[in-house]
């Protein structure tokens, strides 16, 4: 498998050294491998802190800046970052107001992100966090107990951000990461499999002809195997999979997210058959967002993620944001 | 090859239909395969008209909005799209002060859209043509005469975007888009072909261990073919083919285009390698885009695009821009 890269030991820095000189906006910390705000910490502000393997950007370091992460804490290709890394962290990011630790659902990370608290709060910072468990494919899979956190955490690191950036208490940030995890669910298929550099071949072996229904973001097994189906199907089956564990009574944020290696042509196509399943359920589509955002390196194929949201999540939902990989207006 | 689609006929149907339902500050004809800003056409400004062969999302479509295209057309997968769609877009859009067709250099566009300007100025709308042709890999390529346009039309497309929302006249639009074309210069590698959903199957045979160096957007063939490099070498032999042929005197524009299926996290890498060799070649970087803009499908690689870039380009390109592929604050 071929790859732009100079040696897979070496791609994480390498590309945190390229993150560094496009974005002046951010200072990042090659060798410590953290990415933070220039102007962290900010004065009255709750610091926002996430992390976690690389292979999933945008994700997260692609979320700092305003109205977003005040801090991302970069791992191995799909390893979780250390302790020490988020300790670092949140220590750039506390302006005396707290730190808000929002971790995906993976055994790794939680671990890690838990012993990091602790230490922090040995510090002196006050850290809160919220664990983000949208996917509904699969509880206790591979790297997890219970449902793995995947689309929604581009929602919550959104919203709380928004919520962040306005000066709300660490309290009032916490419960809205919390409510936007629990009113999210996600459900994500595969249609080829992704490579990580370390390995050099694919993670998983998919027959062609076969897709993966329910496929996690490092490749993990889903619900099924089934012969191809067209986009039309698979959207039928990912909503109704979405829909069977949430069933929204208003309004809803739509992410219809692109794995790696799908075209942004076909996303798009995707899309319109996910509005026109919702709308065939009734649900309403308040927002849409289309593109690579949670991606699993090269994976081709894309999850739908639905956010029942109220005009609270809404209104910070628009808010600005200026941060690489999610920017509008101020 | 599989593909998220319902049937080849309707991929683009299907994803107007879907750029439609994710964006509603665009207005999207489907049937008539055109993509226009909801506002057009805005009072006393040049209208932006661009086009070409559907696939390489987010162009055209993508950059149609506030500070960019007024509007877009999209012709089937690497395909053209027809006069009739460009006289409509332009009828679209003219406030009275003119329009301006911006086109990549490929034969069928090139026909196509002067056909257009000769029936638009027919219907009374001015029309100017600017021709992008900034790739160096070769001169008359399957399907061209003459360089190729490439990764420069983004530059192009928002730099007289700027102006035309600024109020400039048509001539003043059309001098600043020749002048970015003329100032900007491109070279790009494919690790991997890419795959149109009507053939089904990759478009071009790249043996296992080897790289295209040179490659156009639609895989037509480059200059050579090598056993595969590091993102080092890539980034001096793309770097060194753009400034044998364009000799910045000052600051430059840089893009680091994925060509579809290369993970951020690569091109990240490769960001740092090229500006690590710009900087040996005594290259100053005032500005640097790292992402999928002029992608090829599901083609794995990337090009390197250079803009020289005085301080009225390097404004314009700050100036304020809201399309679905490519925002910053206002």
């Amino acid at each position: 498998m071929k790859m732009l890269i100079n040696t897979p030991e070496t791609v994480v820095a390498d590309a945190l050294r390229g993150m560094a000189l496009a974005h002046p906006e951010l200072a990042v910390d090659v060798e410590g491998r953290i990415v933070v705000r220039r102007d962290a910490p900010v004065a009255g502000k709750v610091g926002l802190v996430s992390g976690g393997g690389s292979g999933h950007e945008p994700l997260h370091g692609g979320f700092v800046g305003h109205g977003m992460l005040d801090a991302a804490c970069p791992g191995e290709v799909f390893t979780s970052p250390v302790p020490d890394q988020m300790v670092r962290a949140a220590a750039a990011v506390d302006s005396g107001r707290g730190v808000l630790f929002i971790v995906k659902n993976y055994t790794g990370d939680v671990l890690n992100f838990n012993m990091a608290a602790e230490l922090a709060e040995d510090e002196g910072i006050q850290v809160a966090s919220v664990l983000v468990n949208d996917d509904v494919a699969v509880t206790d899979s591979l790297f997890t107990a219970g449902r793995r956190g995947t689309g929604a955490t581009l929602f919550v690191e959104k919203i709380a951000g928004a919520a962040a950036e306005e000066g709300a208490p660490l309290e009032r940030v916490e419960a809205l990461a919390r409510r936007v995890n629990e009113s999210s669910r996600s459900f994500g298929v595969a249609l080829g499999a992704c490579t990580t550099p370390a390995k050099g071949s694919p993670t998983f072996d998919l027959p062609a002809g076969e897709l993966e229904l329910g496929v996690g973001i490092h490749g993990e097994p889903g619900r099924e195997r089934r012969a191809m189906m067209t986009s039309g199907e698979i959207a039928d089956f990912a909503v109704d999979a979405v829909l069977t564990d949430l069933r929204p009574t208003g309004p809803v944020l739509l992410l219809v997210n692109g794995a790696g290696a799908t075209p942004l042509l076909e996303l798009y196509g995707f899309t319109a058959e996910v509005h026109r399943v919702l709308a065939e359920r009734g649900v309403t589509v308040a927002r849409t967002l289309v593109g690579d955002y949670v991606t699993s390196l090269d994976m081709a194929g894309a999850s739908v993620t639905l956010c029942q949201a109220d005009e609270e999540l809404l209104r910070l939902w628009d808010a600005p944001v200026q941060t690489p990989g999610l920017r509008w207006g101020r």
